[in-house]
């Protein structure tokens, strides 16, 4: 029977500091690692090990999954990163806390990017410090300079199509450990959640998100692994 | 230019106790973690940054890519884990420390085993507590149960051929995080080292030894990266 299984990483740095992060590469806490890790514990107590896994091109999501496959004793199992499963764009936002950008923008105007699903916030303008125009891992990548929830899911879904669900359809139990806005285009598209609602959708962090599937992909169960 | 660097493990807990190992999955002492973490830094400060990667199925190997990748700041490149990296199969060995061994088999036989080229060690015991036949890793894969170096050789050197070469032919920095044995087998082809010489060759843990390669892959250099 063919499983999805979503994780999205722990605790990184900037979530402790309530920054916009999107592409910004940071690094998990403490408590992010050990998060990561209590997940592939409960991965291997409930017996339900990957075959194969996938996760972005981002540090946060690509430790979260080494170190739940090492505590589930599997690191061996075949990993593809890729950048359409990163996080969302977050253009100009990028690095400013909660308190800085409602000083820049005011909270309503927030309230609106954050929980809007097809307007994105103002562009992250080039030369910026936290522009990635230069970093070599997104060379020949069209980086994005902001994105709507709708912009992300646009880049996600194919990927999932094109390299996710041939892994389904053969019968494979599949990890993606990934971000929150790119874990909530699966979740959209698995749960079919309308585009107001999947906004407000918050995917808490290293819990395994089971989907069992049948053999057409649809939904036969859908939990959170922890409450099995 | 291609280039391959390679890269021993770092020291695991069966090299600390002086344990033959071979397939069994053993983990990095914190040294090892150490010895890995360094490699990464100093592919960073030599500017010597692989575009791919390539281990062996086994946790000591991939940890070491993981621990450098990380340090490297390039934990996003690709990577590619495949059993036939993996260490030399010590066979009816395995498990047994420097003691044990010359108690059971004497210190002369041990000698040849190690150090023939092609004399393997008697073969592992099937239901043995070193026995790999129910892990599900190696599923469909011939696991052997004793291999002599030119054993190894033999499944190291067509997967390079197959998987590692087209990437050098391309251009491309390769790293190859693996294991003693299996890296004498790249080490001997590119080298072009004898089959008695070769079994007496060490390779240093968590050293990048590099091979600047021409277009046809001709070695045209090849150095420790820390003397550089």
């Amino acid at each position: 029977m063919p499983r999805l299984i979503l994780v999205r990483h722990g605790q990184s740095q900037w979530n402790l500091e309530n920054r916009f992060t999107g592409w910004w590469d940071v690094g998990l806490t403490e408590k992010g690692e050990a998060e990561a890790r209590a997940a592939g514990t409960l991965l291997k107590d409930k017996g339900m090990l990957p075959d194969v896994a996938f996760t972005s091109f981002q540090t946060r999501a690509i430790k979260t999954l080494h170190l739940a496959l090492e505590a589930a004793g599997i690191l061996w199992i075949p990993e593809t990163k890729d950048w359409r499963l990163n996080e969302r764009h977050y253009g100009g936002l990028t690095g400013l806390d909660k308190a800085e950008t409602a000083a820049k923008h005011g909270d309503d105007q927030v309230k609106i990017w954050r929980r809007s699903f097809d307007i994105p916030p103002p562009v992250l303008e080039s030369g910026s410090e936290f522009d990635l125009g230069a970093d070599s891992r997104y060379a020949g990548i069209p980086i994005p300079n902001t994105e709507s929830l709708k912009d992300t899911i646009a880049r996600v879904l194919p990927y999932y199509e094109g390299s996710i669900v041939p892994h389904l359809k053969a019968g494979a139990t599949v990890l993606v450990a990934a971000h929150g806005n790119s874990l909530r285009a699966l979740v959209k598209h698995l749960s079919n959640i309308s585009d107001d609602e999947i906004t407000g959708l918050e995917i808490p962090t290293g819990q395994p998100i089971v989907y069992d599937l049948d053999d057409d992909l649809g939904v036969q169960d859908r939990y959170y692994l922890s409450e099995r």
